[in-house]
């Protein structure tokens, strides 16, 4: 499948009929529609000049001292003025790749990682390079082995991009034990680390895990963003970085945006204000919380033997391995055709890995809907299980090409 | 002065004394912030799930239906599939350079030209080249001997990048019949045009020129914004671009920031189907004439001999000359301290030119202001003159360094 496939695969599964456990969507619906609409008109009626005026390239001064509250509720202590707003936490990725990453640089990634990173990084035309990560997050062992050889091989090693925390795709969490040894392995070895945060407030269980960055301000740039918290549709998003790269990003996002969208900046300030953001955090937890329920319940009472997933804590996205034999990619079209949607596995390396996995996401889809789109998604499996028994393999040939998912895949 | 330095007089100049000349914003406040705040508190209570949620990577369709309708009165003939929706036009001139743009290129730009985009075509090593300008806008003989000779010399040319209309910064239009010999230049000589018009629809006489778009859809590409014909803060502007650069830009965009924000894009949409735009372009139209008027009636009165400006039939800009021997940016320190600011023309070339050039905008004072500006401007002038007279040379040495304007200056 070439990337046209795959959009067009992508208008088909986004048909009522087809249950998508694809997208990676904030279920936004749950926030009070009302009142938000409310206060937003409010807001511009008494200060629209400013809402809709041209702001300071590096985001609003209020904006940016909420944020560091935020940030406060994972451990890390931030001055605002270390804050650069981003449109969404994307946008920080692209400045901070622009910034760091000449051609054939390696930037150093989770194996799967986020696509929305490797299609940065593959834009900079940077040489991504894999590292294992099991249920504990990435493995500490395997990002030395891999920093070691690369030292050997004299290739300059820029970053490596993490998402530590309820990762998408995986929906493993690293340990805190491999985070203390993770920031060791960054100071040995003088690497920059990207950590990339955007569901650290959506577990489902405990306390918000201790971001990187709490224990480490210099080697640590921390992503952040409102996308899941609030609202994906305002694309406002933060990095929060050392001071010397802060001066950076700001000129950076300048020739990139010239600022910000006041309209969008206010209106998280606002909201940050005057509306019990804490608790409307603890709804989207508990909402999330039974949707991961229903898609594991699902998958323990209805997949059949072979098949392996995560079990996320928080965040929006299971991974689900498919018995040896079978083809995730070559899977999808039949998936759809049998109405259920995921990604394919594959769009999530830049290696060609991960042909036997895919993405499911309980994120979107109502608790009923994620019970049948598993169903439907064991079937299709125990039908491909049944050909491969059958004739010894099953359409491999119709695996083939690119396959970068398109921007519905977040 | 380095970049700092500009800075740190532009938050000078932003104090309430102080008569900015300097910035380019446009007269937000003139809207009806109530209706618009009404408009969009609906629209989110309504249709927040699609106003708060990812949107496509090109755009909103309907919006991009709306902004053909918006062109049209430019003359241009444009298909919704062809157009991008991007975070202000400047976003656009940012994935543009960097498509096309490799270090070293040339770049064509008028000279002086839009500050914004000189940053950008600098941040992708791009060689600026200017062509001379007059109160007709780019001269064609010009453009042909700059083509010539850098052909000649073996330079790659990436494109010329005019705003042909009510041009920032110098307030000056291409003539019709220049419009045509340009786009022959461009088609005899194979370049490609971006024609940046932000203000094309806020001319204070005549009915819209005819963009440059209108007559060739191949070798234009057209770069519009809401920035100034609705509100900056909204960051709301395209690129209508021929298919193939289409495409490109859309991967591009999707890179960059992964999608515009739903919330402005939908809040432009709304405006435009529910709230009487054509009107209220036309307010802007009257409201920005009556301080063009102001403006040139106060340099007719005031301005010692010697100094020359340009006389802008629409947008926000005159570039004023200061007599043989003055230096703007030399003299900005003491203008400030008259309690006057405006921008030294040096920011708007990227060769040094400029020195006794400043741009000075009528957008954002109200008349009275721009008249007492003016009137501590010539002050300001006059008393340099006298120093010239008296000591043969002022401030020379004062006036040394980068002199990049911040993101004030719009």
């Amino acid at each position: 499948m070439v990337a046209s496939e795959i959009r067009a695969l992508f208008a088909v599964a986004s048909r009522p009929e087809v249950v998508s456990l694809a997208g990676g969507m904030p279920y936004v619906s749950a926030l009070p529609l009302d009142e938000f609409g409310g206060m937003v008109g409010e807001l511009i009626a008494r200060n629209g000049a400013e809402a809709l005026q041209y702001a300071s390239a590096q985001g609003d001064p209020r904006l940016r001292e909420q944020i560091c509250d935020v940030m406060a509720l994972e451990g890390v202590q931030a001055c605002a003025d270390d804050v650069v707003v981003t449109v969404g936490a994307q946008q920080a990725l692209d400045l901070i790749t622009r910034i760091f990453v000449n051609p054939g640089d390696v930037v150093l990634a989770e194996g799967p990682s986020y696509v929305g990173a490797l299609g940065t990084f593959a834009s900079y035309q940077a040489d991504v390079v894999h590292v294992a990560m099991d249920e504990g997050g990435l493995i500490p062992e395997a990002l030395e082995e891999t920093l070691v050889r690369l030292r050997r091989e004299g290739r300059t090693v820029k970053f490596l991009y993490t998402v530590p925390t309820f990762q998408n795709p995986a929906g493993v969490t690293l340990t805190a034990a491999r985070r203390t040894r993770l920031l060791e392995l960054a100071a040995e070895y003088d690497i920059l680390i990207i950590e990339d945060n955007p569901y650290g407030l959506l577990g489902f269980d405990d306390e918000p895990m201790r971001a990187l960055r709490a224990d480490d301000s210099e080697r640590v740039i921390y992503l952040g963003t409102f996308s899941k918290t609030i609202a994906s549709g305002l694309r406002v998003g933060w990095a929060l970085a050392p001071h010397a790269v802060r001066a950076k990003l700001v000129l950076a996002a300048e020739s990139a945006v010239l600022c910000h969208s006041s309209f969008s900046q206010l209106a998280v300030r606002e909201y940050l204000s005057t509306q019990p953001w804490r608790e409307q955090i603890k709804e989207f937890r508990l909402l999330y919380r039974e949707r991961r329920d229903a898609m594991l319940d699902a998958l323990d009472t209805l997949m059949p033997e072979g098949c392996t997933w995560t079990r996320p804590g928080g965040g929006f996205f299971v991974w689900l391995t498919l018995p040896e034999g079978l083809d995730a990619k070559a899977m999808a079209p039949r998936a759809i055709a049998e109405r259920v949607a995921y990604v394919p596995g594959t769009g999530f390396y830049a290696d060609g890995n991960g042909r036997r996995d895919m993405r499911i996401s309980y994120c979107y889809p109502e608790p009923d809907r994620i019970r049948e789109g598993v169903r439907r998604l064991a079937g299709v499996i125990e039908n491909e299980l049944r050909t491969l028994d059958t004739f010894g393999g099953v359409g491999h040939r119709r695996s083939s090409g690119v396959d970068t998912p398109g921007p519905e895949v977040f």
